[in-house]
């Protein structure tokens, strides 16, 4: 079933919730973020039935966060390609990653999986700051409201008799 | 059906995933910054069923991520609040709600709501940054890999004959 009142709330959350909540779709995108682009490689990787993977897949393209380019003619073979849509996306599982790290682990276990630079090798922490000061987000300081700047559309003018 | 090999991975991102996957909870979470605290208060401001909302608070007072707290002895009256490890989520939420309001609006149309400054009203916009630089992560550059800190559990010996 689609929840398709979460895709009409103005709240990016759940826009960003229903998108996540598609099962699989974070960790396909951290699949192409690991540089895999052919259906199979996905599929190795994740160990996905493929139906599955088919639709998700879709769906990353439906959504234009995935391009599918023609790597072969004959028989036609697609990969599948991240766009600056889905690149952008990166930050989310970037917190998530990080969230997950801190909070879902075994207690006083070092992770398993770190990020890593991937020339120097040095671990990477992924920080969510305010981009203005560049200090970390005061949940205490910070709420959501409106924008001032966003013009709501005019009123119907009502119907003259 | 839960899919529980999510939650034996490794990986912080598909564990992250398996929560976020539970609709509704980011954004019982997101009411919860908002002040919210009580089953009434959650179910107005979501208009969820009710019987979703009780499995949805459960789920986050098992995952110690929402503490729940009597406010009231007769009738017995509780209050569902922000633990630290539920506090930290507001990463996610923030990459998350810069995402979908960067790529999820309507082109070329300012977001309805943005992050505020609680005190100054100033527009706060989240950005994901490595935390030992200061600078916005690089996808190019970061991947995920094993944690050279990570001890894994000694190989179980061999059994002797």
């Amino acid at each position: 079933m689609r929840r398709t009142r979460f895709d009409n709330e103005g709240c990016p959350i759940a826009r960003a919730t229903d998108l996540i909540g598609d099962w699989w779709t974070p960790l396909v995108l951290r699949e192409a973020f690991n540089g895999r682009r052919r259906f199979d490689e996905f599929q190795h990787a994740l160990d996905v039935p493929r139906a599955v993977l088919t639709a998700r897949l879709k769906r990353l393209v439906d959504e234009g966060m995935m391009q599918r380019v023609a790597y072969q003619q004959s028989p036609p073979r697609y990969e599948y390609r991240l766009t600056d849509k889905g690149r952008a996306f990166w930050d989310v599982l970037a917190a998530m990653f990080q969230w997950g790290s801190d909070w879902l682990g075994a207690d006083g276990e070092d992770p398993e999986v770190v990020f890593k630079d991937r020339e120097t090798g040095r671990v990477v922490r992924p920080m969510v700051v305010d981009a203005a000061t560049g200090e970390q987000l005061d949940v205490r300081r910070v709420r959501i409201g409106r924008n001032p700047a966003h013009a709501p559309a005019a009123p119907t003018p009502p119907v003259q008799p």
